[in-house]
């Protein structure tokens, strides 16, 4: 009886156990193969850039006159690099009317190294091309007459998930049969309705027909056909085709994440809370003094800004004080890996940039800068720096990229702004400012200061941020520069010595070929002009 | 005599510095005012997310059926936060089958602070779709029979520069007069060529019209229409209307820089040259012997890898050795900051996050990571790491985002993936993997690890990479886990003691707040559901 009882026993656990089993391991989907492999895909058309298209042969005959001083903006094919040449040779006409300089910047590197250089670069620009390109950038052209009514920009599916596509339809003259057929190739085609009298054929498939001899009726299917994307991307577009007969219809549905937000906590309602929405960072390297009096000065006017100081000295002092942040790094790190460092560890909305030798003074008010990002969409917005003398400036630069060919791209950069703005008279819309300036944190962590200039490097930034920094500047807000005249009779302390050849370093050493380097290898330029 | 040609001398000298002062402050261009505030604009047609399109009086009667299969996979309108119910109470059962859970983020707040906190949200959420909207992104459908041909996607122009309009074009029944028209608002329109027989009216301004008697001559005009952005953005579009009588177009011209590429330096040509490629990033906190323990274990392998090392401890030791860079920061900044840090400081190609208690073996090889990156489109690979007991995890996350409304959005996150690799059976493509990845450093820079989070903290990285990261993983790079588990007869050091106090704080600490707490503050959630 027991040992009857104990088997019944064993076998219940036994099955169970194996149901168990069974169950925990039965396929729940079948998994699909996806192809990320880096390989050139169909040529990507770009916008055309040729001054005039070919003429087809209804055209050829037509006489035109071409407009100079239109036809002259277009561009060229391929930039080059040249400054503007002659003026006057003059003292102080640098000064009064700046000549563009043209830089070109392969000189960067040894002759020996260049061509090698330049086959790595275009081997990175190769790969970093075939990341960033979008069939949402291709060239699309509605022929005209085309009975078919679709959506040509506007729809967005999230990875994997479903949309109804808006705007379909067609309007034909009368027939017996009408069909429409659609064709994807990131995913999947079908209706989320059956509508009477209508045939559908390839439903749930990359291809699916709708047939019909009633126009009402196919028209009403057209608003129930759905796309499912089912090759994940985060982000990336499908090519759809609609056809029908004689005619055909290309439109892009956007596959990807939407943009998920990166807010920040205010604090509380009320005047702006400066030590909630700002954090104060800098770089220092051997000038203590100067950054104990940049951190006195803002403690006159703002006692519990936090204040977040990044270091490469080489025997570094102690920094201490309520809402002092103070980062030790590696020794000659570098002035753009300390930036990078800093503004990597703030929690406020926003970052004010400060150099160690800046003090604050009573026209120092961070309010007027917040009230400028508060109330418009820039992300960032220079202030003035004043030397000794009384001088002030702000540093506006402009910059443009004129693409290039194999060589690379041409960077040119002028003085000056685009657009005063509308309601702050003392600001202006430009790309790049001195080095005070308030940002969004979010911003400017995702541009980044690139940690590979370790000296000189300013503009670096600015360039790194196009297009995705609205760079704002106003001249009301002004900090003072603590001086860097050398006046004869006062002998140059040892850490000014060391912090010189640091800062300045001779012509031939590392720094020029780091920047010009950079801008030539990593940005992929040829040519650097300014005035 | 003498006299005299002082006198004609000083009036040469006068007159020539007036002539130059004069010129210097010659008005070289009249700036115009920008408007950049932040209000709401025109409303952004989003695309349709209801469900069915309301029918129009022609389709009203037409009967139709609904396919649940599909219907159900549309989004609904707004998210609603709830988990999997029931399930058999079993042990093992959450392992065998997991069930998914919901939790409402909202709690991460005291009831008394949470209606400032939806108000403050709202208030940023608001800002942030302002100037993250933009018109390309607009819904627009081409109308059918439409005698206008025009490019519905793919053009792009520079700011400030001027393009050539492609592929227009007018296809009309023979008429007396044809008749153009175009209407921008961020640019001027133009002609680059004048043809016969075509008048051209308000070139040059944001309205213009071209009429003609000889359709093929307005054909032949139409191809040298340009368009000249005048209001500067660095990333914006315009939407041009185009038409003629009885019919109407709308397309955009994207007004933006290109994106510039951040190439890196690989080193020479050959095998992949790690030292050159890749940089180790780790964070430490008060485990000196574990992290000397990592350093020897690369070391076997890797003896000239840089690695990088955050430092929060309270009383830092010195961690030195050749391509070793010790960073210091304040005591207990935290996690997420650490890692922000050390990646802000790499200059390689890649970066390899590994967390200082792990241990390289023979089975870890980056240069199979390293393959994976160079020859697909992938961001970032995740490895797998083993523990004590051989049991090896890849923790693979798929996460989606469902829309909501006012209360925020719904993040799913499911264990698993997504698609194999082809050409890598042992790799997937997902959206989460485990702390030991190699990533393109630009890419993980730009998502970055926010300094907010400063305790238990891991997904949090690859929610905001969402949309712009794409993660793959791979389980047959494995390193070792340094073993966690408790064992009952060896006591607790001092620094375990106090890294546990830090590490797994309590349930009512801040910790719990801040993940949950910016979950819904800073990325807009209102729900997180997971299995």
């Amino acid at each position: 009886m027991r040992s009857l009882r104990k088997t019944v026993l064993l076998a219940i656990v036994a099955s169970v156990v194996l149901v168990m089993a069974l169950l925990h391991s039965w396929p729940t989907r079948a998994y699909t193969t996806v192809d990320v492999w880096q390989r050139p895909g169909p040529a990507v058309e770009r916008h055309l850039e040729e001054r005039f298209p070919e003429p087809d042969h209804r055209s050829a005959n037509i006489p035109y006159r071409v407009k100079e001083s239109v036809a002259g903006l277009l561009a060229r094919n391929g930039c080059v690099c040249e400054g503007e040449s002659g003026g006057m040779n003059l003292p102080f006409a640098q000064l009064l009317f700046p000549r563009v300089s043209a830089h070109p910047l392969h000189t960067a590197f040894e002759v020996s190294e260049l061509e090698e250089m330049k086959q790595r670069r275009a081997k990175e620009y190769q790969g970093f091309q075939m990341r960033s390109q979008s069939p949402a950038d291709m060239l699309i052209v509605a022929e005209a007459h085309n009975p078919l009514q679709y959506p040509t920009q506007g729809v967005e599916v999230r990875p994997l998930k479903t949309i109804l596509i808006p705007g379909l339809a067609v309007q034909d003259h009368p027939r017996e049969l009408y069909t429409v057929n659609f064709t994807s190739t990131l995913g999947t085609l079908n209706v989320a309705a059956e509508v009477g009298g209508v045939k559908v054929k390839g439903d749930g498939e990359m291809h699916m027909t709708l047939t019909s001899s009633l126009l009402s009726n196919l028209n009403r299917q057209l608003q129930f056909v759905t796309y499912t994307n089912t090759l994940f991307h985060p982000s990336t577009a499908d090519t759809v085709q609609f056809e029908t007969e004689g005619h055909q219809a290309m439109f892009t549905i956007k596959v990807r994440h939407g943009v998920t937000p990166k807010l920040y906590n205010t604090g509380p309602k009320g005047e702006y809370n400066i030590s909630a929405l700002v954090t104060i960072a800098t770089k220092t390297f051997l000038r203590y003094d100067k950054l104990q009096d940049l951190i006195d000065s803002v403690r006159k006017y703002y006692s519990t800004v936090t204040i977040v100081i990044a270091d490469d000295s080489e025997n570094p002092k102690m920094v201490s004080g309520p809402y002092i942040e103070h980062y030790i790094m590696p020794f000659g790190k570098g002035w753009f890996a300390g930036r990078n460092l800093a503004v990597s560890q703030v929690t406020t909305k926003y970052v004010l940039w400060v150099d160690d030798d800046f003090i604050f003074t009573a026209n120092t008010k961070l309010e007027k800068l917040v009230d400028v990002l508060e109330r418009t969409t820039l992300d960032l917005v220079g202030g003035a720096v004043r030397e000794a003398t009384g001088y002030t400036a702000t540093y506006r630069q402009t910059m443009s990229i004129e693409p290039g060919e194999e060589e690379g791209d041409c960077l040119h950069m002028r003085r000056g702004f685009h657009h005063i703005i509308q309601g702050f008279p003392n600001c202006v819309v430009t790309d790049g400012v001195i080095n005070f300036f308030l940002a969004r944190t979010d911003k400017v962590q995702q541009v980044g200061f690139d940690p590979r200039l370790a000296r000189v490097a300013h503009l670096e930034f600015f360039i790194d941020g196009l297009g995705s920094l609205h760079v704002g500047s106003c001249d009301d807000v002004i900090v003072n520069h603590a001086t860097k005249i050398k006046l004869p009779w006062v002998s140059q302390s040892e850490s000014d010595k060391t912090y010189a050849k640091f800062r300045y370093p001779p012509a031939s050493s590392d720094a020029t070929h780091t920047k010009n380097g950079l801008l030539y290898f990593k940005n992929r330029f040829q040519c650097l002009t300014h005035n």
